[in-house]
């Protein structure tokens, strides 16, 4: 036997991260008309702890879990079902650096968020709205067949500057996963990629799986992404794609981001839908490396009228929303208060749901990071 | 960009507890008097693990999941139903430390246990009877719905000498969570508090969220508790309050503790209910820190009639224990030998459940905390 | 009160292990004969996380769980069935070990796998066969009621010289716990136990609960064993009882192992069943500590037809597996691709499940344990 080889010490490290909300909401409205109580009631909106750390210096790995929504008063009007204290595994994957000098390829694999368009990587504990944009939660139920898009499968990445502007890119190959296609005996594989240009000062500075929605700090900076889907046939439909475009613009304190996606199905008839935000923050610099940022964002979805057929969304969901973040970088801690204003119609779709419509509500929030 | 201002680094540790009990039992008794094999059974009584530390120096906090009744047999006497493996996120708090130069004021945010009695809130890992008090968890299922008490919401509390006295208190807001309230369409909160006076040597040497329950040393304190709680109108009644005393007693190695707390609820009609226990042991110090005390516990349950108007139980559910415990501090070690017998009538409680009695048991327990 | 004496101080370490596989397959073939479309998916064939450690130096503990099929694609033909991020306690025991001069003493209790064979306690991620063998799955089910084995109780076990070759034990107590079993009102304990004699060069270095089926280095050896189970009567059946042998031998590069086990149970009538599996591997040392293994693998089940009234299979149960391995143990890696060809007949047992039998299927695995 041959003497062991100078070995590197793999390294797992645990991490916590919480958003504790305090909602102050109208009730939830039945098809009736009748509304039940308003309330003020506390509650974990993102509950999140893993394990991550390197297995050698090149491969990386991230195990989380979630205990999202727990202790949840059913009828407040903010998203998620009550959870009484259950967990589960909320993505997990590894990804392997193949090239030690420059960051041009990356390959994960394991159960994780496959990227589809900007928002839907942004990271949800760097959003400057109250949460993440409800339009990616359709966006990725619609590709991967669940709201939080955490799929098995594969993807490629890196970054890398082409010229003056900095490349990022990512392609995956993953699979369905909802009740109905994990069952499907008809199988197609997902194959969907995101590409962006930054342009001015840098954005990322190395290739990471998700992005940051805010860099607090000033700089002047556009980033400008294209992201698209495909699926072939499935016990569901013939075929599935979506195609759009995003940026995020930082002129000084000033941010700017928007997004815009286009779903379409074919299966006995052919179905669309869109999914559009904006969103503008301005982060003021206090002391003590505290952070104050207003905030608005307006976000719809729209679905054509054959959801049945598309196995899909119909009506409009459009929620508005004002806000105030406080932040401290160096001590891991978010303060939010928002107020959002959700309306919609149609026969099924996120604000409609079991023939129930929620009200508008405010949320003081905390964020803590460990 | 403002270079960074020192960083406290946030403090993550794992932590494990747990009670491994080997039971003796009578079967249990069906309604038609049929009595199953008794059985010599092993299972985990209390499994539980988590994260705790500090984001900050003055912001402390504690995730607890817990996998009690781990492959329990059905058919044993003892409290708790099967449990094949699953666990769950028993509590998640942190807790706010507003002045570091005393202890007079913590806020405590997140889902947690709060102060109904003093015996509610000892630690499970100190109580000198086999198990805490199930008078305790007949007064958290009264007021927050579930049996062990953990509730989402807000609590101030703190200690400090008030003349010769130590003052400790209490105060929380939370929100019912028991399957029908979680849901209740005409909505109030939950208040209660505790507060204590510690006469004599120091019981606690600064605020903590639990009690011990042994102190493990020979000392002359008496420390008072008086507790209360109040809910308006939910679905489920008009209003619902409990009103209480408790009181723990050291006299060099004798220690005594005891509560009697009154339960009280109006829907169509008045209910009643009343929960009391008292317990008695002896520290006896033996070599090498190792501490040997034996122990004896009465409680009693007793419920009006109308249950069902009162959404709560009837009936009487006692509980004598006789035991000792074998406990070295330094060695997070506690050996247990304890006999039960259980006893009581009525048509729904926690004795008579599912139209089935449970027998006695005797008791083989291993503690390990770390 | 006395200083305390000089403590030990717990240790807790987190671990992490996975098994990536990604599977090409025939499809599930329906009793119509229909067969789903061959697929490649991604999944997580096992993920294990943990904290294991000691609390005093000679008490040590390890808690597993367990999110194994992580993303399963219910249409793949490979064993298991979908997870959507359910995970649970896999097995959670401390082992006491009584003398610290020898290993002849050591007492486990909590919730384990007990010894029944070699195969039933190698550790799945040191097997040279893509998987463990099903066979001991069938052993583990008709002992303890569950596939896995994990069963409460207490167990010892030892290990040391009698003259020029190792004697390893182990014997338990367990309690039965599939559905019937627990539920059980007639009640009898499972004893069972495992003896195995090492000839030639060292297998096993110490004392430990699980066995490594590959040393990864060139060795004589013979390891001989045998196994037993009984249990007496319970509402399932009258008695039931297992006995068997094994072997795993070393000659150089090569290393060949296999067992044969008897599973019987009287209830009405009797009924017999056998599980063999025969499996060989050539270990090639390669450059920088990794080793290439080719391996080939041979495994059948065989149940007598009366297994309504036996509670358990019928038929055969056949898997030939080819493949090859790539091993580092210095990084904690192992790459596998192997090809399974699955057959069997019958009317109930892990091939013919649920009226649909899985096709064949290749796997290019990736393991990590860190």
């Amino acid at each position: 036997e041959k003497p062991d080889e100078e070995k590197f010490k793999p390294t797992i490290s645990p991490y916590l991260k919480v958003q504790f909300w305090n909602a102050y909401s109208e009730g939830i409205q039945s098809a009736d008309g009748a509304r039940t109580q308003e309330r003020l009631a506390s509650y974990f909106r993102r509950g999140r702890a893993g394990l991550k750390g390197n297995l050698l210096p090149e491969i990386s790995y991230n195990l989380m879990v979630s205990f999202d929504y727990l202790a949840k008063d059913e009828n407040l009007s903010t998203k998620g079902t009550a959870n009484a204290g259950t967990f589960s595994i909320w993505s997990f994957y590894f990804t392997w650096k193949l090239n030690s000098e420059n960051d041009w390829l990356n390959i994960t694999g394991g159960y994780f968020l496959p990227h589809l368009s900007r928002e839907s990587t942004n990271s949800p504990w760097s959003v400057s709205s109250l949460d993440k944009a409800e339009t990616s939660c359709y966006l990725r139920q619609f590709v991967t067949g669940k709201t939080n898009g955490i799929s098995p499968g594969i993807n490629i990445g890196g970054m890398g500057k082409i010229g003056t502007p900095t490349l990022l890119y990512n392609l995956s190959c993953v699979n369905r996963q909802d009740k109905t296609s994990i069952q499907t005996e008809s199988w197609s594989p997902v194959v969907l990629g995101h590409f962006m240009l930054n342009f001015g000062d840098d954005e990322f500075q190395k290739y990471k799986y998700t992005f940051s929605n805010n860099v607090l700090k000033k700089q002047k900076s556009a980033t400008l992404g294209v992201g698209f889907s495909k699926q072939g046939e499935t016990d569901a439909f013939e075929s599935s794609s979506t195609i759009g475009a995003d940026a995020t613009i930082y002129l000084g304190g000033l941010k700017m981001d928007g997004e815009y996606y286009r779903l379409s199905r074919k299966n006995e008839s052919k179905y669309n839908a869109e999914c559009a935000m904006g969103r503008v923050g301005y982060n003021i610099f206090l002391k003590k490396n505290w952070i104050l940022e207003p905030v608005a964002m307006y976000q719809v979805f729209k679905g054509d009228d054959n959801y049945s057929d598309a196995s899909f969304f119909d009506g409009s969901d459009k929620i508005t929303d004002l806000g105030v973040n406080l932040i401290s970088k160096p001590k891991n801690i978010k303060v939010n208060l928002h107020y959002i204003f959700h309306d919609g119609d149609g026969t099924k779709n996120h604000y409609i749901s079991d023939e129930e419509t929620p009200g508008n509500y405010a949320v003081l929030g905390i964020q803590f990071t460990i």
